[in-house]
């Protein structure tokens, strides 16, 4: 286990009703709110009207509406010239990961007189951020309870991150009913997500962190198990509460701190993203056992076998490979069987622009330095090409 | 899953060296320091003149030494009477569970009027603390990472607890190679308390906890599989690093929020600590299997049966009560297997005190109200007399 530090100071609120203790949670930071949300979906489950009753007279509430699924840095700039017009004191995120990692961007951006995509290039940029409270409603990113950011420039196809502790939420309320009309396509695409969380954190060349290995084991296995009863049954509060707070803690430094090494199918899932806009879930998915296959070998097999058995639960058997390859063919299975698109042009992506993406994401990460096994473009450009099919 | 708040804020500073950062996390909160620690084991191993060197002059360092193993609250009261008198900013606490435990109650005490020892009974009387910041030298309670403390009065042959979110360590400091020096007998001891802060946490009326229940399960393994290494090998960093993550990890609120109801081996084991004095893991370890073959009917029996495969690696069999009771003598012969002496004679417990002691478990705790199964004082002497042999 390597050196790590690990704070995830977030107060997490947990359960129906939480939202309750709304204005007592922002109370403590001040009157003069930026409530920032998305598409309007809160509007449609009741959830802006409850945060309107609820905070009524005693706070002053402004509204950054219309955050997009990959969150533009342009919203971000709108939120920071709000946040100065209006001195606000914090702000409320009502939404997924991209209102919340928007919300991140324009929380530290109002203290810093440059250009928030800045932050995107050197996080140490960030040195004071409004204080953030959250309303998750899908489980997804994790975003609830870290102090990760991910901005996208459309005009650069450009989709990168910051990270800072200071953007940490303080707050964070999750009631799994939140999620209840959470369509189909974003709920198998946010299980995605949680699972490639656990999936980049398991795999990295650090030896010895068992303790992190156990526990995305079973917040895998708990993914597995409730993802299938979450589609069926959309209402289902199980279902979505042991979703919910496994995606809080697959990305809170749980199952990553200890473990270095830059993560492989976020990287290339993001010039997806930044080329295509497609849904990021998804794209992980279709990528991730495209990447197993592609750099499975003698130094790499054992822990495969370990994912095979530990997670996809299949019985040990002696020929290592064909255990490695069977656990990574379940995996591809999971997604197929939860509905997920599994090939790029099944996402509207042909080959034109996959050699230019397998450079930008070589450009744009640590893929050819400190990843699992470190690839060349050439690499990302075969592994993206196995994903046409 | 129940509604629950997770709220655990500790910075965590893990791995070699970690010390170095002692200044800069004591400087935060002030010059004047409290350095609270046990029974000198810290002044053999070096790290007592490793902290006065890094502290030097820049601090004010005042001293609380021979903290018991099972604290007294007359040390309490000693250490509410020199941060009075000094002026302290800051709590150091370096050693266990005892030390850290003892320094919430000077923290909290400091700031109250009364006598400490009524926290153990109304622990909304904590109103204001000291901050603290640790240095960890066993892992086993937990405590480094919440804000739980168990206080003993042995006048009264009471040891009994209190919890606030005030007393929650600010920092944390958790080098595996200060715990080398931990001898085979509190090392058992340790892990003994680790899992039994799991299984207490496990086993719960609360249904659909799987995220809780699935990590849980991994720290149990993580545990069985590097406490035999340790035990071997008491410098070998990996099982260090692997049972202290363990030990912070089990009882900061991941694997019990979200899931209401007494402890019961704690409850039972804290009187044979307040009559006997006896090393509290080495208690647990005693009592828990007895309870566990105690009630194993058919409302527990396929929860038991789940811990048999998920934990102790049993293949599942048809019979789930054959099932479970294997994977009760499975935990059983870990414990033996460590070198735990398992029955109340070797500790210096004989039947005289059972019913007496029996009688105050049902007192001081939720036993008979909110435990897995609840329970009678006949039941908790069955269980101890089980224990004798």
């Amino acid at each position: 286990m390597e050196n790590f530090q690990f704070y995830a100071p977030t107060k997490v609120l947990f359960g129906r009703n939480q939202v309750e203790q709304l204005p007592e949670s922002l109370k403590a930071y001040g009157q003069n709110v930026l409530l920032v949300y998305g598409g309007g979906s809160i509007k449609k489950n009741g959830l802006y009207d409850k945060i309107q009753t609820l905070l009524g007279e005693d706070f002053n509430l402004f509204e950054l509406a219309g955050v997009e699924p990959n969150p533009r840095i342009e919203t971000v700039r709108k939120g920071v010239a709000m946040c100065r017009e209006h001195q606000i004191d914090v702000i409320l995120a009502v939404g997924g990961g991209s209102t919340i990692d928007c919300s991140k961007g324009i929380a530290a951006g109002t203290f810093y007189d440059g250009d928030p995509w800045d932050f995107t290039g050197d996080s140490s940029l960030v040195t004071e951020a409004l204080p953030i409270v959250t309303i998750l409603t899908l489980a997804a990113t994790g975003s609830e309870m870290n102090g990760g950011s991910v901005l996208s420039d459309m005009s650069k196809n450009e989709k990168l991150s910051f990270h800072s502790p200071l953007t940490i939420p303080k707050v964070s309320i999750l009631d799994p009913e939140n999620t209840y009309s959470v369509p189909a396509y974003q709920t198998m695409a946010g299980s995605s997500d949680i699972f490639s969380h656990l999936i980049e954190n398991y795999f990295s060349k650090a030896k010895g962190a068992e303790v992190q290995d156990r526990i995305a084991e079973g917040l895998m296995r708990t993914v597995m198990q409730y993802t299938p009863i979450a589609l069926e049954e959309p209402t289902n509060y199980e279902a979505r509460a042991n979703l919910m707070w496994a995606s809080s803690l697959a990305l809170n430094g749980l199952t990553g701190r200890g473990k270095s090494g830059a993560w492989t199918c976020h990287a290339i899932e993001h010039e997806l993203s930044a080329f295509y806009d497609i849904t990021h879930g998804i794209g992980l998915a279709i990528v991730t056992p495209r990447w197993m296959e592609y750099v499975l070998n003698e130094e790499t097999v054992d822990k495969f076998a370990m994912f095979a058995v530990n997670v996809m639960g299949l019985a040990v058997i002696n020929d290592k490979y064909a255990l490695a390859k069977a656990g990574i063919r379940e995996l591809k299975n999971m997604f197929t069987a939860w509905g997920v698109p599994m090939t790029l042009p099944e996402v509207g992506i042909d080959e034109e622009k996959l050699s230019l993406m397998a450079q930008k994401a070589i450009e744009h990460s640590a893929l050819s330095t400190s990843s699992y096994v470190t690839l060349t473009a050439e690499d990302v450009h075969q592994i993206l090409t196995n994903c046409l099919v």
